[in-house]
């Protein structure tokens, strides 16, 4: 045990010594902040992000990659997790399909259904504390703090069994990205994101269809329908060769799981994506490939080694809606 | 401004009068740490996490609803990312499926694929930190602090493209479960999860078979052969069907993504699972379904209003044999 | 096990039945996205955050809040952690100070050292992924992507060991309150945060003074004037005083540790604050009070049952700048 | 946009090769896992960990890198945050004290208050979700799924006011950590951690004694005796002299925040610590010292350049009890 009376000589000199020794420098940007002495502009405030340090330099970095996809005529691939689907990010979506801005959409079960749904019933800003018996209990299904009442699903599925019917009059077996197009030219609403990427023939690909209440639905169907087929080969053949003779590719991953790994499994087939933007708030050690950082995929051929890219750590209903305003958006004027 | 000089008075007996107040007093056990002055007893040091609070408490709980699920003769689901079957619990997964303890597995392409691959040649332990260019360079894939050769995914594609002619002559249709048992059969090998599975006529659920290198040699093999097809309603429909008519259930679920969503969808269709455990490290505040709480799936009908249930937060590598050790452990003389 | 054969009949109509049970409904505002139709309105932008849902609703809700304080004239705590003073947010604090906008501020020793190290040289934007060993061997320190030369400590040492000297001729016991002011009046430059709480009288607490550069000076000060002495006793004194007798207080906490504790103490002496933001990335399942949510903080007495409150998850070098903008801004035509 | 039609010739070639491409090996460790088939043998269980891979890896190198220190007779600095006091790890903490086996305990104020408190009246198992409004209601506070009704409090008050009054008669000017000692001695009670700090003469520094119900009871002692004070020089100047002239430190830090630092801080001053271990959740990307890896320190030098040094992300109330059963444990026969 150290001695409370100890008192430094030797010690102290070499202390002082240390941290007296030469003197360092290191060239880079200066670390800044917004100067609000001149008032708030939007544009420049945001801009300020880049020499602010931390996470505002990462979503500067993710606004400056985005640029350059675009700059660079990449094609670009948007994934989303059902969530931001359920969230207001759905109409922003909806404004990057119908002004064709991405070239293919990635997204689960939920992210689809949800879009539909949104046409024949809103969901409601709730709270994330409510308790799920009370909500249970009136038939309200809670996801984060939004609420969906099942009378939302009662209505998808009155819309959904008929049009399978005529899906099925047409054809046995189809393509889950024939389902979601279908979904999108009948529901003939042009708030809707799959609406949009009919009328715009940007192509949709849903690795886990089944998984939600369209797999539901098609359970059901299926009981009447037994030689009805969900083929998803077709999907992943048309889904790997968007990346395959592409000049240059860029990824914009909002959330993690499945979305994230197929987005960069297909750009592996062509040894790399030169950009990628994720956006999520999982981590690396637990070993997830949600968490999973750019390096990592560099290591297994998904992101180039000279790509340009990064991880920001924020949710993306916030970060986002940002970046479409410095990225995506088209004014008249331009 | 408070004033520094500022004497309290008045106030200063407000305040002690309330932290004087009238006492109260709360039931139920008190916080206490195992006691290590005799000794390590370990199975007395895991139960006593039950009464140390925070997350000890949770996964002591956990514990004790996995006992309840076995006591109760439910119908078990085990659910598990592929990070997991990278990690070292893949060999604890296998013991479960050779010993019958679970009753339907649910995990992702990955999850299926490393299985295979591990009997063809072993994962390594290697660094979080390792650059991704150097191991790219190197023929080296990173999943966390693990080392994946090249040359693993080479003999799974000589492994798996064989199995896939031989599969495509008996049928042009398959599901993924046939293709997992099939490949569990001809892998031969007692180490394999899927190999047990097959045997022991375990099912399997993998809701996106095609993402992962599973989808890139399914991809790859039907360019020769056009008319192969991987129907996927069929798995779903069994899949449903598991949780209708049970008595009780039971869901395990490491990690989060498309594995959770599906066995939680699952039980929705009975009005809910009576026993729930999660594993992760998602944070609900992002509304995602990975980081949503037990009581969330609640207010969707997946877990019952009355079930028990609980999230613990931690890595599943530390947890998961711990309570394999205390739930799943089958003693030569039991 | 289920037999995978097993066709739903009964089982199918409860399914159903359940799926078509009676609709519901629930109040509240709809879930929406801005809607970039008719361009971008930066104002209305972060407006739509609260009706977007999860962080987004989260955040609006802080700026909401943080106006409520400032029309209801509550005594306002501003808490920051050292990063965000290595981060841009330093300046951002200095506009606050300037303008008299909050009425104290808390923090920890790095936070007060580096808003005077950034008079006496910059701090550079660096990455989050250099290797310490390589950084140590060029005398760079690093705080997540910020690189601070060891140089800035030397000038921080040379600037400051006079003024202790100057300090101890005047007193030989201070408290850290006293430093700290006579720092910003001594440094004598407009972009320091504590050179403008000096000269508009804001009190600064720093409740771990001694815990950094501030503390290892102090340290060698001593050992040539054994008989100096800091007290905290007074500054707790008047720390604690500030909140008695309020009216209405409000406290904005930026990070968690020993600022976040200590803002919410000093508000329990009179029963809790009206007014509650907290941003962090912390979570609560580990039983931290840098998790504890404000729920937590209700139990305590540190805030009140009535109270508006809300925690944001995400990192404040975006957030806070996106605050400032809407809560703070004091425009010239104002 | 990708044709769907678009079959791969040239570029399936590509992809091929590239799958097919020189096989690549790399050395070390085996991934495997816990093999259940011969029973259960915990510490073998527990052992298994080091080839299990992410956290469990992490784990097996903390449990390694404090075996080391141990043999290396390194100096130990054991930190933990007030939570783990509040937690049933107080009882850990004692017994390591007890027995001797660290060298320097570091905490905040709230984990020593809560040892002593535990003295006078138990803490309970509580819930997470437990309303703040109704325990307020019940006097009842909450930390994580701890309750401490506010009795604890006012019998704390009861025991430390008289005990600073004999403080105070010996001397006007002391220390924290000459209050913790007297704390310790005065409880008088085995099962306190700073009885038996007292008892073997371990020291206890406590950067921030003033934040928790010992600084409110302070302020309070204060009122009556405004010439009291508590300087902080006195320990800081034997905390840094701990690390002055140590052949060889070891760092266990349990939780961040000013615990962590301080630690760190402190050993900086002999160019850093040799061994290093963290137990926390905080999380690197916001720039907290909270979250920042090992590797930061090498930066500053607070952890040298050889040093063995490991972060694992868990709880420590599960992963503690481990480490000191495989570390610390001294049974009778040894």
């Amino acid at each position: 045990m150290a001695d409370k009376t100890n008192k430094p000589n030797k010690n102290e000199e070499t202390a002082r010594k240390n941290a007296l020794r030469e003197s360092s420098e290191v060239s880079g940007e200066s670390v800044s902040g917004y100067n609000f002495d001149s008032g708030v502009d939007w544009e420049k405030l945001i801009d300020s992000f880049s020499n602010t340090g931390f996470q505002a330099t990462n979503f500067s970095k993710a606004i400056e990659i985005i640029n350059k996809m675009r700059d660079d005529k990449a094609f670009i691939y948007l994934g989303y997790t059902s969530n931001l689907v359920t969230s207001g990010l759905r109409d922003i979506f909806r404004y990057l399909a119908e002004k064709k801005m991405v070239d293919v959409i990635i997204t689960t079960a939920g992210g689809i259904e949800e879009d539909i749904i949104k046409c024949l019933g809103d969901f409601k800003i709730g709270s994330f504390g409510a308790s799920g018996a009370s909500l249970r209990n009136d038939g309200i299904n809670r996801a984060g703090n939004i609420f969906i009442p099942n009378s939302r699903y009662v209505k998808f599925e009155k819309f959904f069994q008929p049009l399978l019917e005529e899906v099925y009059r047409e054809n046995k077996v189809v393509t889950p990205s024939e389902i979601i197009w279908k979904l999108g030219e009948k529901i003939n609403d042009k708030r809707s994101i799959y609406y949009q990427c009919w009328k715009n023939k940007i192509q949709v690909y849903c690795p886990a269809i089944m998984d939600g209440a369209l797999g539901d639905n098609l359970y059901f169907f299926q009981f009447k329908h037994p030689d009805f087929k969900v083929d998803i080969m077709g999907d992943v053949t048309w889904f790997n060769n968007t990346s395959v003779g592409l000049k240059k590719s860029g990824v914009i991953i909002l959330g993690a799981g499945v979305v994230k790994h197929a987005i960069l499994n297909a750009n592996m087939l062509r040894n790399g994506t030169e950009y990628a933007v994720y956006i999520n708030n999982s981590q690396e050690f637990d070993g997830s490939d949600a968490g999973a950082m750019p390096d990592e995929a560099v290591s297994w051929g998904k992101i180039t080694k000279n790509a340009e890219s990064v991880k920001v750590f924020g949710d993306a209903t916030i970060l986002f809606p940002i970046i479409v305003a410095k990225n995506f958006r088209e004014l008249t004027d331009k």
